[in-house]
């Protein structure tokens, strides 16, 4: 299933990057027409080093269309229109398409 | 399944890049002990801009006793010095545990 991933910069606050994630853009992402599965991660270092990312957010669709409907959707602009109010570390977005025979 | 997750910056020769990962990076990753699952994807840009990172291999293990483990042994020795032969654009490594309670 290709999923669109955001990864989340540590942020000067997590208990309030964390607040609103789960108290608002999670309500949001919900809402991502035909999102058939969100997965949220907390990712660790490697070899002592600290975490890269605060929060991983891996959002699953059935088609490549249905996750390109859902960032053209309401919700869609919603989301990115969110991010301002929690994710000032800043945030890497992409998509990862089916596995590919590399 | 907690993974090991490496993102790999685009490289200025994406064809070397893919030749080497193929070619050798790829049989030392299959080395890793009790690796479960590997998955090669190759991310793409959202909303017109260019792709972040130029692959995504996710390690799936069935624990995360069983990733440490992984990393520590010779497999993971020899992934980590083959670095320096193909990914000098720059790698970002991290363990996703599994999904939390975010």
């Amino acid at each position: 299933m290709p999923r669109l991933i955001a990864l989340y910069n540590v942020p000067a606050d997590a208990d309030a990057f964390d607040a609103h994630y789960r108290d608002v853009h999670a309500g949001i992402v919900a809402r991502y027409p035909n999102v058939r599965d969100v997965r949220l991660t907390k990712p660790a270092g490697v070899a002592g080093r600290p975490a890269p990312f605060h929060l991983m957010a891996e959002m699953a669709f059935d088609t490549a269309a249905d996750l390109d409907a859902a960032l053209m959707s309401e919700a869609g602009a919603e989301s990115a229109r969110d991010l301002r109010n929690f994710a000032g570390a800043g945030v890497t977005l992409f998509v990862a398409p089916d596995e590919a025979d590399a």
